[in-house]
């Protein structure tokens, strides 16, 4: 499947995903995110000291999943190919916060940090459940 | 780190994590498993069919990530690579199966499936939360 069947499109709604990236050594690393879904495109805001977006800079290669939160035996994992582009002026950032209760994604940077949003359209999908 | 914080040990409680492997096109694939945890090795029952298995037997390299259900800003990612040793008198997929209400994996697998163990010792720990 390339595109997220209707019965899985509910997970679209649940608070965090997992992402998994190809880190320096070869391996998968995974960490716990925020996301916005827009149709079936992935799209997060990560700041570019983080070692997850280091690893996508150097490979786009990402999967995320999502699980049900109440039951996660439900999931739906997608793939893709990351795009990396610059969130300068925190539009995304303030899109995204505004999801998580107004939070200020600023006040998660650090001097130096740069924001970038991770856009994943999916090349391949699984479900389960 | 290389060992589990007993800030985050409670989370070896919880129902399932999520298994990252490479794929054969060299990205990242997750999927959502039982497990059982004996101190700070993780295990896993998987069957030679699946997907994730040939992706371990090809390469070794794995991270899983355990979310609290009822927090899932709390979590903790174990790195390790993969060890997989047969399990054909489902010995172990027995003990997994007691965990899991008595679940009888024998019913899970199709004739020629081999049942494995998959085991993953720390080689690198990252909590959060």
């Amino acid at each position: 499947m390339t595109s997220i069947p209707e019965s899985h499109r509910d997970l679209l709604n649940e608070q965090v995903l997992t992402l998994g990236t190809i880190s320096p050594g070869g391996g998968p690393q995974l960490s716990v995110v925020w996301f916005l879904a827009e149709g079936d495109t992935i799209k997060l805001s990560l700041n570019t000291r983080r070692q997850k977006v280091k690893n996508l800079q150097a490979n786009p290669a990402a999967s995320v999943i999502i699980t049900g939160a109440a039951n996660p035996y439900k999931y739906v994992e997608i793939r893709g190919d990351a795009e990396i582009t610059p969130d300068d002026d925190y539009k995304f950032a303030d899109e995204i916060g505004a999801k998580y209760g107004g939070a200020d994604l600023r006040e998660r940077d650090q001097p130096g940090d740069k924001r970038v949003v991770v856009t994943i359209r999916p090349a391949h999908v699984v479900t389960w459940g």
